[in-house]
């Protein structure tokens, strides 16, 4: 957490005064817990993004249509180990049917149940036992429970992703609480993220969307798991209203400090998921600079970020730095190859793209033993900068995805 | 080789007549051939297809320099295990010193001499051991040194790569020939791919450019190594006008006949550079049919077979079709997913977007145990038609990629 505005909080989602949560194990995956239930106290205002894949999953299409209708939230009720997805009718049945037995159990409006699942495409799911977990998880809901919800929505995750901070806005304590889950990080297409975020202050539907497209847009858009092109990506926020007083709205002397307060925990969440990707043994931070606009750094940074052999690098901690001029070369922006810098951490390794040498490379890769570390490129053509968090790509990656469904 | 029009013939590039070759080790490498030259009896029309990477090593700016000037082509030289990209001024200099060194080893103009280098990025040549390796390559050209040539431009190769055929065209009898290099298949932006047609048809250059745009796009182009994207990326063609008569142009009754040979002669060069991919254990044909457009097809194909994750199921012999449903909806292309099919060689295994079990799981399974298999994706819109080569992703892409350096 930096700034020292926001104060850092256990207890992830249910930090957020008005939100309960459970987590149970019902039988979709072995031993492990497996749905998670998240029950505000009164029917709250909520926003959401969504995949942009043209293959959505049974859930995601529920959760779009109710925030169509404009409806508010009461439940969200979360399976993994099963994604729902590309399950045609019977997926969009099953779906509903979660929606129906939450709000059944829960006492709410199956209009006002969110649902989500992540796990394995293509297979129906087990009802009989997620209508158990939903019963099972309502008996359990508690102030408390974020942790244990949390870890029910984990599937190749290796451990549960939360973070909530409290801050004062227009005189009144806010609280800003969330969890998230996501691995997969090299094949940024395809891993399902989910993400759920909380607040008490209080806030109209449409402003909170806002915050939520600006915030997931400086964090979860900013990792290579993007939100907007798995088959189940979800991002739901919502907000209770606990913390009282008249709505905040853009314009009004908190709207900031809060905007601020919901980015550092959505960031926070994101920068957990790259440091917990599939395999991954290093969190590498992309900052381009210089770039001819923000749209062309973010580019920039994402083909090298997302190029298998640059991770290669990254986890051989060998500064084969042409790699990473490959990349940005082939990232379609029209770059001056030989205006460009690169560093490794404080390292410089390229100037005006060519290389400083056997030394400087012993230097920089003395910093790639490091766990977390930051490649600084600057195109010197311009103000366009990107931020992009990333991981290496090593044996364990492959491990972990030939061994899936297994 | 497909068609019985095309006599498959052994020799490589030195099948055509016109030709010599030769290869050597200088010591770039440590203990392998990393040399190359060939020459041609007279000086030929060359076409040139380059990378489009906005980073381009030295000898591409050499090559496409002397194109522009519509120069003839009496040799080329390529040096492995050095890509000298990212050099700089020196890089230019050493280009060029490659170019005379060679012009007078072998006796001719230097703007007629072609510069090729693929190895690592951002070394400066060890330009006195290449001029010995160039005076030792001039003295060995001969007219069967096309295999020993092939064997000299290797990187990560693990076998050379040759093909020629023998057809006839009006009449007379006509070779095309040629060899290349390439690996790196899981990362097509940065592989060097470098590749090297000789034909004895007459031909003038503007003709023999765009048959070899159109070979290159329906070869080099269709595999995960697509040559617009290294800084060393690479095609050149030349027609020695050994087989004598007219010159063959548009609308002649041969240049159909003669341009389907080049197409083979490049196809089966690209899919050997699939089937030796860095660590590849698999070739899978991604085929797409049914497609809005042939663009939206050739997309979703590039989609599907870039895919890590779809690749580590190929590895793993796994029929996890909802990775590919996921790579296609994230294509960009607008699909139907509920109009998609999908066949594991002959086994279908999603039909209307939805899997079919898992006895049709367990069948492709057998399927994906082969080397060979194809995965046909139709997505029943429209007349949209595209086959991409592609590999599979295992621990051994990920060790080569880590001791590449090393």
């Amino acid at each position: 957490m930096n700034g020292e505005r926001f104060s850092e909080l256990q207890g992830g989602i249910t930090a957020v005064r008005g939100v309960r949560a459970a987590g149970v194990h019902c039988g979709i995956k072995k031993a492990k817990p497996d749905l998670a239930l998240i029950r505000t106290a009164e029917p709250s205002p909520v926003a959401g993004v969504f995949t942009t894949n043209r293959v959505k999953a049974a859930p995601v299409l529920w959760c779009q249509k109710r925030l169509q209708e404009g409806r508010r939230l009461s439940a969200i009720v979360v399976n993994s180990g099963n994604a729902n997805a590309c399950t045609g009718l019977q997926g969009l049945q099953d779906a509903e049917k979660m929606a129906q037995l939450t709000a059944a159990a829960v006492g709410c409006p199956v209009e006002e149940t969110f649902v989500c699942s992540t796990g394995i495409i293509g297979r129906t799911l087990p009802i009989d036992r997620i209508a158990w977990g939903i019963r099972e998880a309502a008996a359990r809901l508690r102030e408390d429970g974020g942790p244990e919800a949390a870890r029910a929505i984990m599937t190749t995750d290796t451990v549960p992703k939360e973070a909530a901070v409290a801050v004062d806005v227009e005189g009144r304590r806010v609280h800003v609480g969330g969890m998230t889950k996501g691995a997969g990080m090299i094949a940024p297409r395809m891993a399902t993220m989910l993400g759920f975020l909380a607040t008490d202050a209080v806030l109209q539907a449409a402003d909170l969307q806002a915050l939520l497209v600006e915030a997931v847009d400086r964090s979860f858009h900013c990792i290579t798991v993007d939100g907007d092109t798995s088959t189940n990506d979800t991002v739901l926020c919502f907000a209770t209203g606990k913390a009282g007083g008249p709505p905040l709205h853009p314009g009004a002397p908190g709207w900031t400090t809060f905007r601020e307060a919901l980015v550092e925990v959505t960031r926070t969440l994101a920068k957990k998921i790259v440091a917990d990707g599939e395999g991954a043994t290093k969190l590498v931070t992309v900052q381009v600079a210089g770039a001819p606009s923000p749209e062309a750094a973010r580019r920039i940074a994402f083909g090298v970020a997302n190029s298998p052999l640059v991770k290669t690098t990254f986890f051989a901690q060998d500064c084969n730095w042409g790699r990473i001029m490959a990349a940005i070369g082939a990232s379609g922006v029209d770059v001056d190859p030989e205006a460009i810098d690169i560093r490794i951490g404080e390292v410089p390794v390229v100037s005006g793209g060519v290389g400083l040498g056997s030394e400087a490379e012993e230097a920089a890769h003395k910093v790639m033993t490091l766990r977390e570390f930051v490649v600084a490129i600057d195109l010197n053509l311009g103000e366009g900068a990107a931020v992009i968090w990333t991981t290496d790509l090593g044996y364990e990656y492959v491990r972990a995805n030939v061994t899936y469904r297994s």
